[in-house]
C-alpha cells in the first residue's frame, strides 16, 4: 500500500491522554494518518498547544465533532469517555469504521452495561453483538469488521494472564487479582487525587470490590471457561509512576501446566511474551511506551497457589496502542503495523 | 524523671536508614538519649557526615561497636543486619536493654531461622523465649524484658490487620497477602534495583513465595489461632516511594464481623485506627513520618470475601518508631512517649 | 501559660496545603490551638474528609467565614489565596490578630500591589504599614503587632541568603536568582500541569521574568541596601519533587566576605544554618518537614563570582512555619515554640 | 544499502545507561546492527540478563573486549568511563571507526584534559585533531572521520542553546548557565547519593565551579567567537527524574537578536526546534526519548537580561542519540537515519 492511499484517521476526544498517544502512534503507522482530531472544550486549539509534546508538520486543529467532514475519514478512534463515546459512534456514518478505546461496546449484556455505568446503552443489538478486541484471542476474525471495542487496561493485562488457563489449568472458583496502576490511567480529568502533590510518595486501593472493569473481565473468562458463574476478585490500587500497570494474579493449579497454556498461546503472538520459569519478576518499566505484555509464572510457598504476573504499559497496549492493533486486523494486516518499532524507554 | 537520668542509648548500625530514623525520632523522647552510634566501615565520621539532616547539637562520632564503652550504655537499639545483629547482641554486658530490629531473635525456632536466613542461630535458648514485640499484642507484658524483637515492616501491617481476626472471624486456610513497600524497605545498600533511575517510574513483584517475612506472619496467626498449620500467601512489590507500606489482605469472612472484631481490639489502641466501614481507602501518605497504622475493611464483589488494608510508614511504626514503643514498654513508661507528637507529612 | 488560657485560632481556607500544614503544625503548639477553619466550596465537611491525614479528637468541622463566631476567635492564619485575603481580613473585628499567608500585604506600595496582582488594594494605607515577616530580620519588632505579612515561598528563600549581604558584600547590580520549587508550592488548585501524570518525570521554567515574587524580593533586597534601583533576576523552575524549594544564587564578590556576613547575621538564628564552607551542598530533603533554612556559599569558576545556595520547605519555613513563628513574635513568645521539635524526615 | 551490508557495531560499556540506550536504538537502525557488546564484570551474561527491557532476538553476549574479534566489527561505540575509553580506543585496529561517547576526545588541549579529569592523555596529538561531534554545528565534515568525540550532555544543550548567539548577539564576559539533570545523567554506578531513596522527593547542585563540563563549554564558546578569554558559571542541581536535562542560560543581549540567531541556525536541523517568542517554556518531558533540543529565549524583567532556555533528552541527544548522529555524518548517511521514527513519550 503506497502512501497516497493512506487511510485517514480522525482522532474523537483528542485532548486526553489516550488521544493523544494515539496521534503520536500513528505518526509512525506506514498505512493511517491522522487527519482530523476533535474535542470539546478545546476546540479551536492546535493539538500542540494542548500537547507541546506533538508539535511538529503534522499537528492539527482540534475541532468539534459536528465540523468534522466525515466523508473524508475512513476511521474513527474514539478516546471519548464511555457514553458520550456511543453518542458520537452512533451518529457517524456506515463508512466509517470505528475502534472504540471507551468501555461503551465491551459489555455484551445491555443491562449489565446499564447497571455498571449508569445509563442505559444506545443499542443493545450492537453492543451484544460487536466483537471484544483483545487481539491476541480475536486475531483475524475481526478483518472486516466495522467496529471493533478495546479491552480496558486492567482487563488487557489479566485476560491475557488468565484467558490461557480457563480450560482447566487453574480452578475457576479462586480467581483474585490484585492489580497496581499508574496515575495516567485515571486520565487528564481534573481531580485533586491525581494532583503530583497527592499521588506522589503514597499508594492507596481504590474501586475495592465496585471497579466497572471486574465484569468485563468476568465477562471474557467466563466466556472462555464456557461458564456464566465465575465471580473474580479484583482490587486495583494507585501506585505513584506515570505509566504501567501490572496484575498479581493469586491462582490455584499446577506452575508446570499454567506456564505451558501459557507458553503454548503465545508461542506466535509478537507483542506477548512468557518468561521461562524462574525469571526474575517482570518490571513494568520493562514494557514501557511499548505494546508488549510480559507474563511470568511463580509457585507459591503454599502447595497448590500459584501467582500469575502480567505488566503492560497502560496507554499502549492497555489502550492506543492496542486500538492500532486492532484496526491493523480489521483491514487484513500485519498486526504489528506501526507498533513493532517501539522500544521499552529504560531506565 | 528528670533529664538528669536519662536513659542512655546506643545506636548500632546507625549508618542504615532504621539506624538514622531511630536517632531522629530518639531525638524528641523525654527520657532517653542516644550517646552513642556504630557503624563499621563508616566508623570516624560524624553521623552527620552520613546524614546531613542530622546535623545540630546532638551530632555523634560513629565508632565501632567494640570502642564503646558498654558500662555507660543502658540500651542499645540494633538497627544491624541480622546475623551481625546476633553476632554484637550476644556478646553485650547483661546490663545493656536490647531492642533488635533485625530478624535475628523473631522466629522462636532456631531450625525455622537457620531454614529462613541461611545460618544457625547463636542462641536457639534465647530466641525461642524472646519476647515478639508487636506492641499493641505485647503491651505490659514487655515491661522489664532485657530483649525484645521488633517485628518486620510487612508483619508489623499484616499482623495488626489479621490477628484480631485469627478467633474465627476469618477462615485461616484462605489468607492472601498482597504488600506494597516503598524502596527505603530495601535499605540503604548499594544495589542496581534500588537506584533511582532503576526504581522510579516502575513496579515489581519480588521474592514470591520466597520472602523472609512470610514464616514471621506465620508463626504469630498459628500462635494466635492456636494452630501449626496456618500457611498464607506473601507478594511483596516494590514500589516507586520512598516510605509506605500498603497490605491488601484478601480474606474470607463477614464484613460486620470483621470490623467489629478490629474495632474492639484497637479501641484503646494510641498508634491503630480502624477506619468505619464506607472510608475512603488508606493512603500510606496519611500515615507518613507518623508511628501510627490505619486499617480498613470492603466487602468484595464476590460473596463471603473481605479485603482488608493496612498502611504504616515502614521506616517509623514499622521499624524505629515500634522500636521506641517497645522501649517504653519494656521500661514501664507510656507507650507513647517520644511518638506521640509525630503527624503525617501530607502532601 | 497554662492551657485553659491557649490562644484561639481560626484559620481561613483551610482546605488549601497552607491551611492544612497550619493546622498540622498547630496542634504540636503550646500555647495555640485551632478551634476554627474556614472554606467556601467545601465548608460543612470535616477536615478530615478533605485532608484524611488530618483524621483525630481535634477535627474541625470547615465553615463558612461568615459562620465564624469571631467573638471567640483571638487570632486568624489566612490561608486564602491573594485578593480574597484582604477582602475577608478588612471585615475582622479589631481584635482579631491576624497572621497572613496570602501575598495581600507584603507590598508596601499599593501601585506595585495593583500592578502585580491585578486589582485595587482595599487599604493602601494598611499594605504600606504592615510589617513583613521574615522573623529572622523583624524578630522582637513584631511584638505586638497586630497584622503581620508572611512572605512568599521563594521571598523566604532568597531574602534569607542574600538580605545580609545587601551592606556591600555583593554587587547588587549583579543579582541572578534561578529557583527551584516542589510542586505543592502551586497549592491544590485543579490545573493540568500540577496533574501527577504532567509534573512527574520532567522539569520547566515558569514565570520568567514575570514572576510576582520578584517585586517582593526587590522590594526588601532595597530596603536593606537603602536604594529604590535594585533589580533582579528571578527564574522560578517547577520540579518533580512535592515539597522543597532550592534557590541558586548567582553574584559577585568576595566569597570569605560572603560567608562572614551570613555567619555573623545568623549566629543566633535557631532555624537558619550557615553551612561552613566547603560543605557538601545542600538538598532540600535535608529540611523537609522543618522550619528550616540552610544556606551554602560556594566560589564560582569565574573570579569574583560566587553562588549562594538556599534550602527550605516551602510549607513550612515557605509558609505555615514561618506564620506561626511569627505569631509566637507577635505575641511576645520564643520563636521556636511549636516548631523546635520538626525533625527533617529523611530519607 | 541493503540489510546484507549492514555495519557491524560493537558496543563498548554495554553494561551503562548509555551502553543500553545505544543498543536499543540502533536496533531500530537501518544500516547500522549491534553485533558486539563489552562489559567488564559482567562478562558472561546476556545483555538481557543486565537489562531484561532488551530481551529479545537481537540479545548479545555480553564478552570482555579482549575477545571481541574485532577484524569482524566496523564501528565501536565507546560507553566506557572517561580514561578506561581511551586505554580501549588507543588499541584498536585502524579500520574500526570509533564514535566515543566519553570524555576522552572533547578537550583539544592535553594539559587542560590531564587538568580535568586527573591523569595524562594517551594521545595528545590525537586528541588536539579530533572532531567535537555536534553534529549541527559540524555536519558534513565528519564524513569521512575516523574517530568523533561526543560532547557531554550539559554541553550539548548548552552549546546548541549558545554557540548561534558568539557572533555578537549576547556578551561573552555575562555568560550563566544554571543547569538541571535527571539521576540517569550520573549512570548505573553505585553511590549513596544515587539511590531512589535518597534522590527522590529533593534536589541538590553540585560540582559549583568545578564540573567538568565547564572546560568543555568554554573551550567550544571561546572556539566559536574567535576568542580564549570568554569564561563561564556553570553549575548543575540534580533532580528528582530519570531522564532529563534542561540548561537555563541567563545571558546579556537583545531578545529579537537572540531569537533570530537561532532560528537562522537551526532552520534546517532536523533535530533543534526553536520555539517562537512568547511560547510557554519547554519541559523535559516534551523531549524525552526522542533526539531533539527544543529552544526557547524569553526577556528577563531586567532592562538587556535575557533568558535562554534548552531541553534534551541526557541518554539520547545527550549521548546515545547523537552518537548515532555522528556516525550518520561520519558515513555520509542522512544525520537522521535510525533517530527520526523516535518520539516522545508523554506523560
Amino acid at each position: 500500500m503506497s502512501d497516497q492511499v493512506k487511510l485517514k484517521a480522525a482522532i474523537l476526544g483528542a485532548s486526553g491522554y489516550t488521544g493523544a498517544e494515539t496521534v503520536r502512534l500513528l505518526r509512525a503507522h506506514p498505512h493511517v494518518e491522522a487527519v482530523a482530531a476533535t474535542g470539546h472544550s478545546l476546540a479551536g486549539k492546535q493539538l500542540s498547544q494542548i500537547f507541546p509534546h506533538l508539535a511538529g508538520p503534522t499537528d492539527l486543529l482540534v475541532v468539534k465533532a459536528g465540523d468534522v467532514d466525515w466523508s473524508q475519514i475512513d476511521v474513527a478512534f474514539s478516546c471519548l469517555p464511555h457514553g458520550t463515546s456511543q453518542d458520537l459512534i452512533e451518529t457517524l456514518p456506515d463508512h466509517v469504521k470505528v475502534v472504540d478505546l471507551s468501555a461503551d461496546y465491551r459489555l455484551r449484556d445491555a443491562d449489565l452495561y446499564a447497571e455498571t455505568y449508569g445509563r442505559d446503552h444506545l443499542n443493545p443489538a450492537r453492543t451484544a453483538a460487536v466483537k471484544y478486541g483483545l487481539p491476541e484471542w480475536r486475531g483475524t476474525s475481526l478483518t472486516g469488521e466495522t467496529l471493533v471495542a478495546c479491552p480496558g487496561c486492567y482487563p488487557t493485562a489479566t485476560l491475557l494472564a488468565l484467558l490461557p488457563l480457563m480450560q482447566g489449568a487453574i480452578d475457576p472458583e479462586h480467581i483474585i487479582i490484585d492489580a497496581k496502576s499508574g496515575v495516567s490511567g485515571a486520565g487528564r480529568g481534573l481531580k485533586e487525587g491525581n494532583l503530583f502533590s497527592e499521588a506522589a510518595e503514597g499508594t492507596h486501593p481504590y474501586g475495592i470490590g465496585t471497579h466497572r472493569h471486574a465484569p468485563e473481565i468476568e465477562q471474557e473468562l467466563n466466556l472462555q471457561a464456557g461458564r456464566s458463574d465465575i465471580g473474580v476478585t479484583f482490587t486495583p490500587h494507585l501506585l505513584p509512576m506515570v505509566r504501567g500497570e501490572l496484575i498479581t494474579a493469586h491462582v490455584r493449579g499446577d506452575v508446570g501446566q499454567i506456564q505451558t497454556a501459557l507458553e503454548t498461546q503465545y508461542a506466535d503472538a509478537p507483542f506477548v511474551t512468557v518468561l521461562p520459569l524462574g525469571s526474575s519478576p517482570p518490571d513494568t518499566k520493562h514494557v514501557r511506551g511499548t505494546n508488549n505484555c510480559r507474563i511470568a509464572v511463580y509457585p507459591d510457598r503454599v502447595k497448590g497457589r500459584v501467582v500469575v504476573i502480567a505488566v503492560i504499559d497502560n496507554l499502549v497496549k492497555g489502550s492506543s496502542g492496542q486500538a492500532i492493533q486492532n484496526l491493523n486486523l480489521m483491514m487484513g494486516w500485519d498486526e504489528t503495523l506501526g507498533l513493532d518499532h517501539l522500544q521499552a524507554v529504560f531506565p
